[in-house]
């Protein structure tokens, strides 16, 4: 692949010339394009040609999840990469690094299985969703009824007493199909079924069973809840349209044991001026515990990371600081943007943004923005930077789960955004892993995450 | 989904008021298309229209699927399939239905299981291929050597003694590609390896593996030989450039046992004039262990039987008899082919025509041939008749496995082309299932079988 480069290099060559301290006196009150242009495109153009060449994130990512496996919250895999996490940090020589501890829930999948008794015997693949209960030793045996939605289940709701309640949902975009992997287990409860069971929230299968987050509610019976693949949910349905009767056997050995240890780890590159005034970045380092979460989040956590070593190794330390958070439970909890709200309560007012990377590290379009019009007006004159790498886009409404603690406090909060047409192959699946994601693409998504940090950490108070 | 109908529709709606014994008096000697299109568009687009608004032969290939599971020789499965097969082709009135006895291969896969013990203990997702030996019950747990093809495992020869190798090639298409699971174990065992695995043969991947035939060289020492999943032997590949010590436990219970019968299953619609010349038609009705073997090659087998049941159902009877065939055991053994040949050598000489289509039934292109001039011409000619579904497409060879024994003695073969860009994605693995395969597209692939076969059957014998 080639990059085209920014025409306003050789300008930029002679506006370096111009000292930190020189280009903010000449620069005027509020967003000016120009400045931005003059002042900070020479370095961006160091920043993309250096995270271009560099694909330290990417090996970082591989040997991370080749190491240590997938990462889910009460795990000692979730730990073991923390910790190497941090003693790298601290090798690269970043500022400040630390871990800070968050209780976070701690599921058990344990063994589980599937069997199709009738019309024919056969084992079926199936992934326990987060947080389901499990069964009893022996399983639960039932008869099936096949749904394809809530209201077919209302409409058929006399059949579904005492069966396992199958969802083969059509794929209609993750927010609309997710529901089912959500509150499945509470509407098949309501109409007394013994167990749910979900096609696989993705828009494709090679026979892949995509986990997840799902809920209870206290005043409905808990019962087991799992994911099976498009293939047999969509056997399960023609089996139950043609009237044969179906039997499972759902064995799951799933429980929650009481809340572990995890922790956010932190490094900074220091201000050089405003220290305290933060520029948040980051992405959640737990997955589920299948895959590798490599695409769902460590590429983000590692790309984060990678865009803050890069700025100090190429000395472009800004104003204000940046820090990069590995946020913990993000899947099954939330804890680790929570406890960093909480842990950090006094200086909530000084994070100026906050930016989340957690739609897979594919080819970066550029960042989505939750905010005022002033720092929106900021964030697209840095992004006019990123144009060179097609990744200069700034669209409405953006933030990310972790960071959601600091949003609703007023933090600007933004997300990278990504060409993730194939996020939902993968995500939660045992096929989230490094191949799957591509070094130089990662590498632009470095290259927009350093450019937008270090130029927001660095402009004029009076932009702001 | 619209359909263009063929201009000579009207045409031939005069032409159909001439009689059959007429049309051959008036037909020239040697191929006409002028002929072909007035004698035999009215036909053509009645097959075509009934072909596209009767969904039988999908809802039979799913019952089958669903009812029976996966067919592989010498299993109970197969056996079942061709007793409903053989029963449902008589309830259609077909003529001449039978089965005809096969000795199949009998290989067993039983319990299998690879295990990662270093750097990091992972079960990791696997498939034995065909005709593999098993391991000692306890496994066989070595150190790996990760290689990209056998060149480099000649390279690195004194390294894979004692070792597990592992093949990792990138894909460049099947031809080349399955080389390393036919004779990966051969290639090992010269180096003194103690087991092989293969990165499956596919471009695509969702921690999907896929099995097939492998072969063992009677002077070579048979070694355990297995397919791991893309993202597995990249993963694999990673550790071991890395320099990261490999350790598994590969076990597997896989089998021969003696030979076991299976069957051929033929119907016929009988010809009118000369019912001893036969165009032959059909799939092979065995499949691999995992999956339903839906498109390789139970589509197949379906399209061509229900082309069959169409031109009987629309009093479509030809000259010459179309016989149907479903092969057994084409996926490890051939013997159904090879029998079938046997069995009806004194009437191979009468087989004007050999159809496969074993290409997945996915949107048909057309056919390719191999055979003489004469036939080429002939074949151009009717297939003119399928332009109107964009499926009249002849290209130089084709043939199938099942049809090659009646190829070599002289019979011209011809294959079933369609849009198959996905056809690697699902082969031998769990993932080939009914749902991946489309209705209309498979009414489609019957259309184009029951036009060409209807139509050579027909036609006058100065043609051939």
């Amino acid at each position: 692949m080639t990059m085209r480069l920014p025409h306003t290099i050789f300008v930029a060559f002679v506006c370096a010339a111009l000292s930190s301290t020189t280009a903010f006196a000449a620069s005027p009150g509020g967003v000016d394009t120009a400045f931005v242009e003059s002042r900070y495109a020479e370095a961006a153009n160091r920043i993309i040609t250096r995270a271009l060449s560099d694909s330290t994130a990417f090996e970082r990512l591989a040997y991370m999840c080749d190491t240590f496996g997938p990462r889910l919250s009460g795990s000692k895999n979730l730990e073991n990469a923390l910790r190497w996490i941090e003693k790298t940090m601290k090798s690269d020589g970043l500022d400040n690094v630390r871990s800070e501890p968050v209780m976070v829930p701690h599921w058990v999948r344990g063994s589980e299985s599937l069997v199709l008794l009738e019309p024919r015997r056969s084992g079926l693949l199936m992934l326990g969703l987060g947080g389901s209960i499990g069964t009893p030793p022996n399983g639960i045996t039932a008869e099936a009824i096949v749904v394809r939605d809530f209201e077919e289940l209302e409409r058929r709701r006399d059949q579904a007493r005492g069966k396992i309640v199958v969802y083969n949902p059509p794929w209609k975009g993750y927010g609309r199909t997710v529901q089912y992997r959500t509150r499945g287990a509470i509407e098949a409860a309501k109409a007394g079924a013994v167990a749910s069971l979900i096609r696989s929230v993705t828009p494709v299968s090679l026979q892949t069973p995509h986990t997840g987050m799902m809920r209870y509610h206290d005043s409905i019976p808990k019962i087991p809840h799992a994911a099976i693949t498009l293939e047999d949910a969509a056997m399960l349905e023609r089996m139950h349209r043609r009237g044969q009767k179906i039997v499972l056997t759902l064995r799951m050995e799933a429980h929650t044991l009481p809340d572990a240890v995890s922790h956010n780890v932190l490094a900074e590159l220091r201000g050089t001026e405003k220290p305290d005034e933060i520029i948040v970045m980051g992405g959640h380092i737990d997955s589920w515990d299948v895959g590798d979460g490599a695409m769902d989040d460590g590429g983000g956590c590692i790309a984060a990371w990678q865009a803050v070593k890069l700025l100090k190794e190429l000395g472009l330390r800004p104003r204000r600081t940046i820090r990069v958070v590995m946020w913990t439970n993000e899947e099954n909890g939330m804890r680790g943007g929570l406890e960093y709200f909480d842990a950090h309560k006094e200086e909530v007012s000084k994070h100026l943004l906050a930016i989340e990377s957690d739609a897979g590290v594919f080819k970066p379009r550029g960042f989505g923005l939750s905010g005022n019009d002033t720092i929106r007006a900021v964030v697209k004159a840095v992004a006019r930077l990123l144009n060179s790498i097609d990744a200069g886009e700034i669209t409405d409404h953006g933030g990310g789960v972790d960071i959601s603690p600091l949003m609703r406090a007023g933090v600007p909060g933004m997300g990278l955004r990504v060409h993730g047409e194939k996020y939902f192959w993968y995500h939660h699946s045992p096929a989230d892993t490094v191949d799957k994601l591509d070094p130089h693409e990662m590498n632009l998504c470095v290259a927009a995450l350093a450019v937008m940090a270090y130029v927001v950490a660095d402009l004029p108070e009076s932009w702001f």
